[in-house]
């Protein structure tokens, strides 16, 4: 778990704000749940691997007698961290149904905890930034997270961000074709999507090792020696039928298209552009996806930036009735550290380095008379090597300075000059 | 612990914006630490009662022999939820202090937890907002933070703030003065604490019933007999002595003036306006206070809507050298309570009531339009009732709706209409 300095505090309070304003300006409505929620939620099986990542925390009042009689761990706990958004979400849509809208929208930009082991890149606590739909169960909501997402990050100044969109059905059709039993497909799917680690090799490699039905195997790894399976294709009807094996479900890949198309109209682009590409092969991890999944890209970032899709079966089992919902997830902390770090626009700050002599009352009035007239202020004793203090002032975004000596502190006697 | 939905998140984070700007402009920099400190640095006594409300975070790891091995629930756990927003601070400035300004004003506006009784106004997450200067050992501290809190107040809406001024040392000194040893201090402060909910009687009452030296009790319900200490005085050196039993400490009391001076000067306001006033029996609950102390109060309500005060001994308690600290906490979660709900000042929000038959693409390219003519866009299906929808909408604060019918989905062809 980290501190965040001012300077890295602003540069992601910044970012958050431009994503808050994003997502709302799109209509969605962002809400909070509480950090904590009931351990035995968090390890009802909807967080995959990340459940037992879970920081548990300890009941109130133990006594010794407690601790001799657990069974597990577990036993002492009652609460967690919770490890994404998505488990909040459909225990928060559950709570609230009835005072939401038909339709919601909602945005979550909260921390999320995973004890994880300490290794670099990876933090125990970091800010997820998710938006979901919940109850539309057409490609409508797809396409309005994506443009959502795609508008901001513009926002955001990422320019070049592409989005790669595959589809579970799809996916289990392709395995479906290619000969693999039902009961293999979760195997499968696991191996297929390490193909950006492994390559095509590996991945018909680990499926045999695996010992998957051997016809289905050879099946994928000539379906691998197409050439155009492994392009990124240009989304459109034509392309996604290519980039399949006969006998793909035409009903999706008609609604994908749908998708592609709205898209490229909503963001000005032409559906020739890059802006949707089509992945036979992209999986994404979580087994509760049921439609269409997309990921984030970027060509600059060999990782994906962000991703999502439609979990129609999981709200479901919070609510005891069918939901339709589809989500998105930002990469935060990712967007952070790729994106430069750069002043409020505009921002008018002054640095008044007074002497030590300059009578409380007027100081402390001039400087509410610059704060009124919209700068930010910061007083510091003016020292006796000012190069320094100036520089420090320049990096910290002061853009202005001033010397202030007793019987002088007023603005109409400020000499303002400006920082480097 | 609660959740917010989208009407009461936006008016958290309409009030969060504004503090961090208003504290932001008086040259605060705003800092995170993670929720999660050293279980064993939550316990180290600066917390005074909240220590024990602190929620355990439970080892990893943990085997059924550490259960049985375990001689108390404190033995399983290795972090804990910050219960305040001061233990990490100091933990903050020890492990940073080299690279942060001489005198470093910090902002952090974060959840902490306690782990309280259920019942209603005490929540167990909860906000705080703290600003502190750490470094400046004069009282050109609590000046910026008065002024700072008084102005951001004000930019919240909230007229006719006050603030209660006292000194930890003149409380001292009056102690002393009437006559109450040292060893009995803690005790007295405790009992005068309850001043406001107990009146003068309530209080002599308790002193005489905890045995404390008679004659010095008898002394401080004759001082209480005196008719002007008990109003709350206009800030003034005199006044402030006037207040006081004879022989306080001249140059607190003209310390205390030069800040009430300062800040009424700040603030525009005439020194015999009643924004400071010194309150004689004023403690503050943390035994950590070492100078002024003081405490944000409204005539619109009875409790307080935020305090701090100086606390120049507990920096060092991390560091291992003394360091000063000044601190004020805005008493957030009852700003909530007490402010209205706005929303964000000219917004133009559009609800687009559509027939299910529009395209998808059309739809999305004119909601994005409008979002790119900056205003905040929803779709929703046009219902059978409208009425009841479009209700819902201004109650949503949406300031505009059209009807989308197939064919006229377009900026030109919308017909616009102002929502009540």
């Amino acid at each position: 778990m980290r501190d965040f300095l001012p300077a890295e505090k602003a540069h992601r309070e910044r970012l958050l704000a431009i994503i808050r304003d994003g997502y709302r300006a799109h209509g969605f409505d962002e809400i909070e749940t509480p950090v904590a929620e009931d351990s035995a939620r968090l390890h009802a099986g909807l967080g995959g691997d990340n459940e037992k990542l879970a920081f548990g925390i300890q009941k109130r009042g133990l006594t010794h007698d407690d601790l001799q009689a657990a069974a597990e761990p577990l036993d002492l706990v009652d609460l967690g961290l919770r490890f994404d958004l998505t488990v909040p979400l459909a225990r928060f849509y559950a709570s609230h149904r009835a005072e939401l809208p038909a339709v919601f929208r909602s945005i979550q930009v909260a921390p999320v905890w995973r004890a994880e082991r300490p290794q670099k890149g990876r933090y125990r606590q970091f800010v997820q930034c998710d938006i979901d739909i919940i109850g539309e169960p057409s490609v409508r909501a797809e396409a309005e997270l994506l443009v959502a997402s795609l508008d901001t990050v513009d926002r955001l100044g990422l320019e070049g961000a592409f989005v790669r969109v595959n589809d579970r059905r799809l996916l289990i059709g392709m395995l479906e074709t290619l000969g693999f039993p039902a009961s293999e497909h979760e195997q499968a799917l696991v191996t297929i999507d390490k193909l950006d680690k492994v390559g095509q090799d590996g991945v018909v490699e680990e499926l045999r090792e695996r010992g998957l039905t051997s016809a289905a195997v050879e099946a994928l790894d000539a379906f691998f020696g197409r050439p155009q399976t492994m392009e990124h294709l240009t989304f459109g009807e034509r392309a996604i039928r290519r980039a399949l094996p006969e006998g793909a479900d035409d009903a999706v890949i008609a609604e994908l298209a749908e998708l592609g198309e709205a898209v490229a109209r909503a963001r000005g682009a032409d559906p020739a552009d890059a802006l949707l590409q089509f992945d036979p092969f992209l999986v994404r991890g979580m087994g509760y996806y049921t439609g269409p999944i997309f990921e984030l890209a970027h060509p600059s970032v060999p990782y994906s930036l962000g991703g999502g899709g439609r979990y129609d079966g999981m709200i479901g089992r919070f609510l005891g009735t069918d939901v339709p919902a589809t989500g998105f997830s930002l990469g935060f902390e990712r967007l952070v550290d790729l994106l430069e770090r750069s002043g409020a626009a505009g921002e008018r700050a002054i640095a008044l380095l007074h002497d030590a002599d300059v009578p409380l009352a007027d100081l402390v009035a001039l400087k509410a008379a610059l704060v009124a007239s919209g700068a930010r202020v910061r007083l510091l004793v003016r020292p006796r090597n000012v190069k320094p203090a100036l520089d420090a002032l320049a990096a910290d975004g002061f853009t202005h300075f001033a010397f202030v000596a007793a019987g002088a502190a007023t603005p109409e006697a400020l000499d303002l000059r400006p920082l480097a």
